[in-house]
């Protein structure tokens, strides 16, 4: 493992930031998916496409965002 | 990240409160995966479109309000 | 907040109630995700709709029941 | 309510039996949807259908088994 | 009940078995949703099928897995 | 079990690890689901094909991970 890995941590200072974790673990997992090229054209595809792509690709944030909201223990403090 | 948060709690006073947090994170999340002028056309287009597209929304709503509704330990004293 | 909130606490008596509480839940989420009277007629058409479309809105109640289920402890004493 | 409530509670003596009542939950969550005679049809249609409808129910039921089997502590001494 | 019951227990004695009983559980399902025999066939299409289509059966999968690692507390020690 | 599990623990040392090990688990499920060389093909088509396939297919990976991360208590020291 390099030492800039894409996700050191699922901690978060803010829900914000959580949210945005939440949106990179969703690009990041179409990568890992199929990492060539043709797929990555695909992905692109996927999240400037149509209505029913954004909803899906949106329910993969929600699905991350519910873990990262977990390990922050729903950052209760705040 | 900017005074003005988007998202600087999961807490609520109430479930219904929790619930229309639910859909402005899911609002927000279609902004999020691809933030250019064509995408957020076919943002709207999700949210005003047909019944499928509709019911897979509310699937994303129903996502996050597992997660908010867990943030607020299920608002239990109410 | 109006004191005739549609969803003033997850708490129900029954599992019954519980379940009836969730495809509540699943109906408003798409009134709420675009309230426009055109977007009503589609929610209507997605409740009548085809096959499809029953099997997905049902998806959402189960995401909903598990969140109600949670939020009163399983009716563990039942 | 009355006295023959189809979901007098979640527990259940084995996993199989949890199986067994998660169906029956994805099932009337088809007929309280839309309970309408048309889309009783539809409903019918659905479980009958072709294999994505098929997939699609299965998944509505492996969401109730989760909640079905956290109400039952999974039935952890068995 | 039979003595032989397809699902006496959510426990393994691994994550491995954990996630075969996963695949059974999520075969199983859709013979429970609809057994009649014309359903079987449209069944074993759904996991012979096409791409969309294995993606979705693994998702249900994805969600009997979840449950069973749970039932299992993760299998931690190991 | 040969002593060669493809999966021996959900316990990983990082949040990356863990990610890598749920994207993994979404690839063994479209094989296990069903092991044939026909399907195998589908397979490979699933995972190099358009958008929504992609996008499905991380819905997958996000369920998994949802599980690696309970399993590993969210790396929360990190």
């Amino acid at each position: 493992m390099s030492d800039a890995s894409w996700l050191p941590s699922l901690t978060t200072e803010t829900p914000e930031e959580g949210f945005a974790l939440a949106v990179k673990m969703a690009r990041v997992a179409v990568k890992l998916t199929q990492p060539d090229a043709a797929v990555r054209d695909a992905g692109r595809a996927a999240y400037g496409g149509n209505a029913d792509s954004l909803i899906a690709a949106s329910q993969v944030v929600a699905t991350h965002f519910a873990t990262v909201a977990a390990a922050n223990d729903y950052w209760k403090g705040r």
